[in-house]
């Protein structure tokens, strides 16, 4: 089944972006690629916010990827490339499963997270921990969902202080993985 | 000198308890030992919220240690082997460290973790990382501090998933360190 991993980068005190949308205390050390992690995937989910911050950025949504805004407000459909939709997170990752293909990344942001991990979406985890306490901002995990137990499957630390974590959801009942 | 080290287990959402200030998700690994740590210190500093639930657990303050309290409300003075100050976080750990002897461990909660970091008198970060979101609860790094760099010294996995994070504070002007 093709899995949904939430994988970010954040701050040791828990956060995506600075209260103003901005990332610049983020980095990518030398020896540590999302290239493997792309490789893994074709979807990509983002919130409507993180659609908005990501375009105010300049950032683009190119490559092979498909990418799913989703929004309760834009109307539907395909544009720019990207497919805006209004379905729930459960109605969009079984239609996205109805289709062949690999990984689903859920890429934020906390609003969207806390709606997957309520709906108990969330198949894995992949962080990359900055080593820094920013002391205010967005929050991958926002407060306001069932406790989601994990098992850890990789930990690695990269140059300058990152570290990469693993983890797949774990003990979830009536199901079999 | 004489380091303050925040040192706390937490949930991989960052919190240090439950809303109600239970910890039952915390676990001690068979292969992870505190005595390393506990050997570094003598000297702990814990905020009065903190001191109630320990107290509401049966917790005691046992050991070689010297605790302080901290809090505004109740009368200073030593009692019940512990030191309970009205002292603000800076003359605290001034007046500790006139003192001769080991690192000061700061063991919560986050609201004293706050004041500390934005004193930026936190010198150590030693954090067990458990593998679960428990949702909602009380913050190890509740936000409303400046940003605070640190340097990563130890990043180790242990049974079950727990990992055991090192940190000391980079970065900081004006200090040779």
């Amino acid at each position: 089944m093709r899995k949904v991993v939430l994988g970010l980068g954040i701050s040791l005190d828990g956060y995506i972006a600075r209260p103003d949308g901005s990332v610049d205390f983020l980095f990518m050390p030398k020896d540590y690629s999302m290239a493997k992690f792309f490789a893994t995937i074709d979807t990509a989910i983002l919130g409507r916010k993180t659609y908005d911050v990501v375009k105010a950025m300049g950032g683009g949504f190119g490559g092979k990827v498909r990418y799913y805004v989703m929004s309760r407000k834009l109307p539907a459909g395909e544009r720019d490339g990207l497919v805006f939709t209004r379905e729930s997170p459960s109605q969009l990752v079984a239609s996205i499963r109805r289709q062949k293909g690999k990984d689903i990344w859920l890429m934020g942001g906390g609003e969207l997270a806390r709606d997957f991990l309520k709906a108990d979406l969330v198949d894995e985890l992949y962080l990359g921990v900055l080593p820094l306490l920013i002391g205010e901002g967005i929050p991958l995990f926002p407060p306001g969902f069932p406790q989601r137990n994990f098992a850890l499957v990789e930990n690695k630390t990269y140059s300058r202080g990152m570290i990469g974590l693993k983890y797949r959801r774990a003990g979830k009942k009536g199901k079999k993985r």
